[in-house]
């Protein structure tokens, strides 16, 4: 028996999210189908995320076991010649021990904001928020830089995550290319909807309808707002799960850190 | 009555084809579904140019008469409320004698083609071309250049085009930004499936199976070799269309020419 991971990207819009389920079209359900012809025996995937319906994905991790006897570098072209809108990126063969959930340590998120209509090539990727301000950019990240550290981001997850709402959130940045603003978020792990529902309250933060400052009162306090709605899945992407033996490094994950929807 | 010219954008991957068809999703269906409910009356409109099935457009040009008052600079939010793969760039009235088709001087196409598997971000717009060659830019460029200029290109057109196959060949060019090669052709117009028949030769020159000079030897003695495939749609993109009066200069326009799918 051998363990394999790879990195997958995928685009969100056709899924209805990470996660297996009888009778719709899931990243999980889609990739045991082709793994499972190409091994010759059911497979069953591991992700290192379970992203939602709609979300995409240019650095996901899985692994999966397999008594297949394919070699390691053809298994990325064999599972892409079944679709495009999810690619298998590398593959290699894991070290002992490894888990694609269990062993990783950090996850990043981008998500995509602009106040201009989003062309066709761009709209699947980003959200149109037409009353984001000018110094959006900054008021978002001043929001974003007391959240950074060990907290407790119960406020800012979906009701009935299980275990600890203890979350180290290390990286948190707003980088911004012409009329589009990139929200960049590092954790070691995340809770349920937080990264859309911390974008949501970003939203709200930079069209000027809450102050900077009301969030980290919310996440300090663990004083929900009401209001704050989820921001939609297609802006977010799953950019990059870290592990300890420097996996996913140098497979291409260097020129993701410059990806943006569309270049015009 | 008044006439209007609108610039467009679409993502052709959902859509059969510019022209109107009863029962099918087309671009010029849908944008007079739209443009009449804007306008409170049923709208005909006329496009520069009609693209094929699953071809897309960045800066594709049409005009239509309506005695509607709508202003115009609310043309294009009104519009694009309906949906975000097909949007209005811009909007203005048009000057007297405009015709979208017959007052275009120039059409500017581009085409997409990379030797490595594109990510699901970028495999709507571009085709994959596993086995182009290193050097395949120069050797594309090559076989391009001896066309530019007033040629019968009834070589490399679809049969059953009526009228002259005489064009004139304004511009052409290969451009690469990493490894994605980008064709660009620009003429005063071009005969049906022109661009794809010439992409088709490329794609042969580019991985060794022709010469650079077979094609403009096919081209010069109208002889047509038989096996060049037509390179398939969702590589292409009409990029702009020109007119005297300078018309989509100045609109967007010139970041368009920077475009490339995805990023990365």
């Amino acid at each position: 028996m051998r363990r394999l991971r790879l990195i997958l990207e995928y685009d969100g819009t056709r899924y209805c999210g990470f996660q297996r389920q009888p009778g719709q079209l899931t990243v999980q359900g889609e990739l045991e189908r082709r793994l499972s012809r190409i091994c010759g025996h059911p497979i069953q995937v591991t992700g290192a995320g379970r992203t939602d319906t709609g979300v995409h994905a240019l650095g996901q991790v899985i692994h999966f076991d397999t008594t297949g006897c394919i070699p390691v570098d053809r298994v990325a072209l064999a599972t892409n010649s079944y679709g495009s809108d999810l690619v298998v990126r590398h593959a290699e063969e894991a070290p002992p021990g490894f888990h694609a959930r269990f062993s990783a340590v950090e996850r990043s998120y981008f998500y995509f904001l602009t106040p201009r209509q989003p062309s066709p090539f761009v709209s699947r990727y980003a959200v149109f928020a037409p009353n984001l301000q000018p110094e959006a950019d900054e008021r978002m990240r001043a929001a974003l830089a007391p959240l950074v550290g060990k907290r407790d981001f119960s406020t800012v997850a979906a009701a009935g995550s299980s275990g600890t709402s203890v979350r180290s959130l290390l990286r948190a940045g707003i980088s911004r290319r012409g009329t589009m603003f990139r929200v960049e978020l590092t954790a070691d792990s995340f809770l349920r909807s937080m990264v859309r529902m911390l974008v949501g309250w970003l939203l709200e933060i930079g069209r000027g309808a809450r102050e900077p400052q009301e969030l980290a009162d919310a996440v300090f306090r663990r004083d929900p707002p009401g209001a704050v709605v989820t921001a939609a899945p297609r802006g977010l992407f799953l950019m990059r799960v870290s592990y300890p033996d420097g996996f996913a490094e140098g497979t291409g994950a260097e020129g993701i850190a410059n990806w943006w929807p569309g270049c015009v």
